[in-house]
């Protein structure tokens, strides 16, 4: 569940948000956009955790594939919906990994 | 409760874990760390998040006061005791946050 990252620098796109209420469809588009996500080139991973605020961390080999799935044509819809219906706030960081490590028992 | 960081570049610090069995005081000690970094030299923000996997994300003006976080004393504790009692796993991420842009209703 922790992403298997390759050793640095790789990017994380950081996407925190703050919902609406009732679901309105999002998690159904939620899910289909991780597994969309999941096939794009240059893909890493992903993780993600919501309580009051959600946060998913998406891992990208670099800026190039970033920007291609921003501009994927039903990652494009679902972004259009996202400030129409699902969140009453959100903040997107585009962030170069420099260094990493981990533990694991 | 979405930080409101400055404009980029800054730091962030993703971290991500996954947890042990029991509080074993975690909840005491996470709730302290969370108010002694706020007072440290070029704290930002933070933002956490927790289902099966946790999501800590705190932002920092440069590498230099992460650095000195990482070695403050009370905090060097604390991360001792993570990787005796509270976590089974972990991965610390530092990324330059190289832009960002957000959305509010």
């Amino acid at each position: 569940m922790i992403s298997k990252t390759p050793q640095p620098p790789y990017y994380a796109v950081i996407f925190s948000s703050l919902r609406t209420e009732g679901d309105n469809g999002y998690c159904e588009m939620a899910e289909k956009m991780i597994e969309l996500a999941k096939v794009q080139d240059g893909f890493l991973g992903a993780e993600s955790a919501r309580n009051e605020i959600g946060i998913t961390v998406s891992y990208w080999k670099d800026a190039g594939s970033i920007l291609k799935w921003r501009e994927h044509a039903e990652h494009s819809i679902a972004r259009i919906y996202g400030r129409e219906k699902w969140y009453t706030a959100f903040k997107v960081r585009i962030a170069l990994v420099e260094r990493d490590y981990g533990f694991e028992r």
